[in-house]
């Protein structure tokens, strides 16, 4: 999916929200768990309760390797089925990969060539090599690792370097040598507050995929207020605070009315 | 397995060798395509005939993901075999993992709890929770990036603070808070030099895996020069020029021989 379309079903929807399928099976309801796949049966009932709500879904890969080769198909199921039901969905690969040239672009291989996946979360510590053979694919995404929304994100990412500048912004300055608004994105928490003026003045016209509203306490009217730009710019992920917000055989009812409520405020912060 | 029984291991072998398996379908001799598992078939074979020689194994994630479910097959087929067959051997699972901290124990379940894996390579960029949920485990490692062997290594880990220090000597001294030369080690790319006397001065007793002798242009000798420390403190990994060495039937025994050849060198640096 492209920049263009991805801002079009911002629009058509009234909506930026992404939903976070963090598919854990020690917390699915009990109902699933006799499904042959109930992880697939969960992420498939919770797309297609809040679908009409979101325009994105990011599957997180370390939920599905905790369960081995078979949390491995249940990842590919989940991939297949929002190809084939929901082209409209942009797909967010939340993988924090990044390595090697050589390793990187066997990752880029995996997520965009077998599995047509529009876009990966990678990590930039390893520098420019380990982030460009992602680039090569056309209508692919890289969604560069910044100002991360958990504690951790003060050990380095805030760090000034001689010039003042901080590594999270060197990322952001340096890394638009390699792509451009059309091909990157970049995770920045919600957490952050006001940091998000900082960012925008980096890159005032980039994607921006925010994690960290919901669960982690992050405040959506902040995120806007500071980091929303005119084609919107905003990517609002929640997982958990959807997903696993009733555990009983209505989970799906309540993950839709919660999208419904996240998708309102939006439409309220889009006016 | 435990710092001692790992230098224990090293004076047994007279090798500080790690072989990187970086198993490419695409790579692998051509007769082994008939086998119902190639990529399996191969990394046994490398595994019997390299054995001897080193005190290590690195398989890489990107290379088994590449393949899909088949390839995490292969990948969860391969540990089995070395812990089956070669207990002494230290596991390196090469994925460069790194989350927020309720998604860093996913992993951590994943490559500690259910397959039974040493140690895990570990992105710093997140921060302290991204790294401590793998550290809770007795026996396991993280090893943690540090001053890496790529060319992009340039771009952010060599960046200087405000007090002089760059941020890959700030990785391997704030972490030092999280972990200890118990359970922690750190990449350092064979391709630093002499840097590596600056990473003793801050890490002199760590071990450090060392990426980057062989396709990547490195020096094991230089690297021994300034990196090496009194437990030997080196794991130096070799991929492509092991395994890929010979592309025919014989391609085991030529990996063998191409092991034997830099234990041998080894043998000569340990003394």
């Amino acid at each position: 999916m492209n920049r263009q379309e991805l801002i079009e079903q911002i629009r058509l929807k009234k909506s930026f929200l992404c939903v976070g399928l963090d598919t854990d099976i020690k917390k699915i309801p009990e109902h699933l768990l006799g499904e042959e796949d109930p992880i697939f049966a969960f992420n498939k009932a919770i797309i297609d309760a809040t679908a009409p709500s979101c325009v994105a879904y990011k599957p997180n890969l370390a939920f599905s390797e905790s369960n081995g080769v078979k949390g491995w198909i249940s990842f590919e199921k989940t991939i297949d089925y929002l190809n084939a039901n929901y082209p409209d969905h942009f797909i967010i690969a939340d993988a924090k990969r990044g390595d090697i040239g050589n390793t990187s672009a066997m990752y880029a291989r995996t997520f965009f060539e077998e599995m047509d996946i529009d876009s990966l979360t990678v990590a930039p510590y390893m520098g420019e090599d380990s982030v460009t053979p992602f680039l090569a694919y056309e209508g692919k995404w890289v969604i560069l690792l910044a100002l991360t929304s958990n504690k951790g994100s003060h050990d380095f990412q805030l760090t000034s370097d001689t010039e003042g500048e901080r590594l999270f912004e060197k990322v952001l300055r340096k890394s638009q040598e390699w792509g451009n608004k059309d091909n990157m994105m970049y995770v920045v928490g919600a957490t952050q507050g006001r940091m998000f003026e900082d960012i925008r003045k980096i890159v005032p016209d980039h994607f921006l995929l925010v994690p960290g509203v919901g669960a982690q306490g992050g405040s959506l009217e902040e995120v806007c207020k500071y980091g929303m730009n005119a084609d919107c710019g905003l990517l609002v992920n929640s997982s958990r605070a959807i997903i696993y917000a009733d555990k009983t055989e209505r989970f799906a009812e309540v993950a839709a009315e919660e999208a419904k409520k996240v998708q309102q405020e939006m439409e309220a912060l889009l006016k």
